[in-house]
């Protein structure tokens, strides 16, 4: 239950559908992909910046934690009220301020879902990059929070990458403006990404500036289906040393592609152990260059076929349904997104081939080739103490495999609570103790999102 | 004069040859590119991070100011020891620690040239994209002090947009370690982005990871000659709402002409006003579209001619003269380096003219119209002292026009000493405060380049 007074206040400027205290009404904002629960005590709805502001300040008098969420979709638990306290659901903060397309600039509140956004700015030429596989459905508020990318981050980047401003709420409750509306400025310190990726602990954006790109002239697709991973790890390797970079080169595994199996019977061959799934886009002429050199990187010893592909949609909806389907393995997925360099993919996943059969463990993995980020499953039973404890160890195994590859735990999901217990492995204590004074002085009562990301 | 002690303890860690006091030594690291002069009263030469903590922890206990200082070729000031103190120099510190093309990396240390980078990636097929007119002199430290950019940053962004990952020492002596070696990552925050454009007041960089971009398979130059200032940023305008973006788009008005022709004396058609030249770059189907495109897009009503150019070389010479040039029409140059939304420089040239013609001052405008940051030359006398006051008026309004039009103060440049009167005028006094709240916070004693970015 909320203090008496604080409810009261909250009364005071908010209406009833912009307020919910009902259990009932809290419980859907109580868990995220992540698969954790933790209701709320309340959910409040501001539509603008002056009231963010408002449940700040009362959650700063009271001392009382505030969770920003966008759509909850994130895998880290970076949205949940792990420690109670109010969920502050920026959903109804969904206005697109201004489509700008001579300036190559999109003004929207964190609201707006990424999918809206791509659909506001095609009709002009452009997209704006960030392409999460839950792009349909999350919103940029919560792709801010995470520098979140997805296939296409190869050679376009992740959302730090476009994003030109923010107006945010620090935890404290001031109103800040970060950055600028044009592609350059240096005036000051660059709060701007330092709030992109900060899972919702410093700040709360309320208004963000977004920088598109244009789109590409064409698209073109290519598969390649290998007998074992060892040459495809080789090709990503090669496709990646060209100077053309792929927009998109994705990598799955065995275990993935006998989940696609299971579901599309006919659509792989048989003997397929691994696969690239390749995107290049560009003018026509460019696509031809770029897929003649793809094609030729992918003759390694153990290549079945590798060819142009006609309808790319019916692959990517086979890999976008990979992440569902892995709950028909096993009702527990440990999901991980780590990232070795390009060059270390082929010792990283030989030796997680080993770490998972040594602690008897399936494990599927599939992910983002190009950027060395792999999403790692270490698909488990919960109610089975023995296996749960095997992951744990051979979780703990895998992040030391991925640090000594000079590689980062996460490339886009984010630490959240899911790997707050391991961030030490990669973050030296000066650095850690740097980060956690930043977070005390946006947040000095830690009232935002408290316990998330440092441990 | 140094404290006796200070003195002592810097003689016991550096050799003579590292350690400067003689005020002749000490003289060269007094100035930079703005033309002021402040001697140090020592200048030291660290050969690893070891060293600099050294040096930064001496200058704590003796709360003595340490000014990092890359090759000094800075506008704004940001390397002069403006208090007095020490200067550390990282120029020894220049050895490139890893060329890593299969992962698209080069790992270097600060001192190393920007120009000693592109010839070390270039045999890869690769370069690194910012590209300041001191690209031969100046070095990637004090290209990450500013976030530099310069004529390609159009399509290829700032140096913001290509480092991975740092390794610094905090004003407060602690080493740290930021971002990652690879494309993808999300641990803590992004401090990276917090140094890069700091201007040495939060941390002094000891090493870098910088990412790697493909040279283009071809490039191509156009230029274009306008009768009329309006005619060539309508071309401005047009060319920059092309789906493709060149690869630099750079305006020269009458003044800059007018210097080139005393140079060049054939070089330029006796009526042109106003000039564009343009560069794309990419496959030559790519170029061949984009030239058509750009051609067409300079069609305005004041075109005299546009055309492709075989010798980009030599007008690329005739555009890097331009800056020393100026001084041949007065002794002293006011330069900034403001930025505008790009569908604003009509607007903005058009009153930059009339606000010189006002306040009577010579004034020169070239730059980098497709980022709508243009280099704006006041040119004075600095013994006329009614001419430094009109200049001083003619800047405060030309800032206001600026911030009027969602422009930004500082495009590459940053903000140094010479633009910190101004820093208020765009920059909210909670965001101020908040920024000055993370200088104290990695630079207690405010040792680092004291005095620096903030009034």
């Amino acid at each position: 239950m909320l203090p008496t007074e604080l409810h009261a206040a909250l009364q005071d400027s908010f209406p009833p559908e912009r307020f919910y205290t009902d259990p009932v009404d809290c419980y859907t904002y109580a868990y995220d992909n992540s698969r954790k629960i933790f209701p709320p005590q309340a959910v409040v709805f501001p539509l603008n910046a002056s009231e963010v502001q408002i449940v700040i300040t009362l959650c700063n008098q009271h001392k009382i934690p505030l969770v920003p969420r966008g759509r909850g979709t994130g895998t880290s638990g970076g949205s949940l009220p792990e420690q109670g306290g109010i969920v502050l659901s920026l959903e109804r903060m969904c206005d697109i301020i201004a489509i700008d397309p001579a300036n190559r600039v999109i003004v929207a509140e964190p609201g707006v879902l990424n999918q809206t956004i791509q659909e506001a700015v095609k009709p002009h030429g452009f997209f704006w990059p960030p392409d999460p596989s839950s792009a349909a459905y999350c919103s940029i508020g919560g792709n801010i929070a995470t520098s979140a990318g997805g296939p296409h981050a190869v050679k376009y980047g992740t959302t730090r990458d476009h994003i030109l401003g923010l107006k945010a709420v620090t935890g404290n409750g001031e109103i800040i403006k970060t950055g600028c509306y044009t592609t350059k400025g240096v005036v000051g310190y660059d709060l701007t990404r330092l709030l992109i990726g900060s899972e919702g602990t410093l700040a709360v954006v309320t208004e963000a500036t977004l920088k598109l790109t244009a789109l590409p002239a064409a698209i073109a697709g290519i598969t390649a289906y290998f007998h074992d991973l060892e040459s495809c790890t080789e090709a990503i390797v090669k496709i990646m040393s060209l100077a053309q970079l792929p927009s998109a080169l994705e990598f799955l595994d065995t275990g993935s592609l006998n989940l696609i199996r299971g579901r599309y019977p006919d659509m792989l061959p048989p003997d397929a152990r691994a696969m690239l799934m390749i995107e290049v886009d560009g003018t026509e002429s460019e696509i031809q260059v770029s897929t003649a050199s793809i094609l030729n990187a992918c003759k390694t010893g153990g290549l079945i076929k590798a060819e142009k592909t006609g309808n790319t949609a019916e692959l990517w909806k086979a890999r976008k349904a990979l992440s569902p389907l892995l709950r028909e393995i096993a009702p527990k997925k440990i999901n991980e997104d780590v990232v070795v360099p390009v060059t270390a993919l082929p010792e990283f996943l030989d030796t997680l081939k080993q770490l998972s059969s040594r602690h008897q463990l399936k494990n599927v993995n599939f992910g983002h080739a190009g950027n060395g980020n792999i999403h790692v499953n270490l698909l488990i039973n919960p109610d089975d103490r023995d296996e749960v404890h095997r992951a744990e160890q051979c979780l703990d195994r895998i992040f030391d495999l991925v640090i000594r590859l000079n590689g980062t735990l996460s490339g886009e999901h984010g630490i959240g609570s899911e790997k707050r217990a391991f961030i030490n492995k990669e973050i030296d204590q000066p650095t850690l103790t740097l980060m956690k004074a930043i977070k005390a002085l946006f947040d000095p009562n830690n009232i935002l999102n408290p316990g998330k990301i440092f441990p």
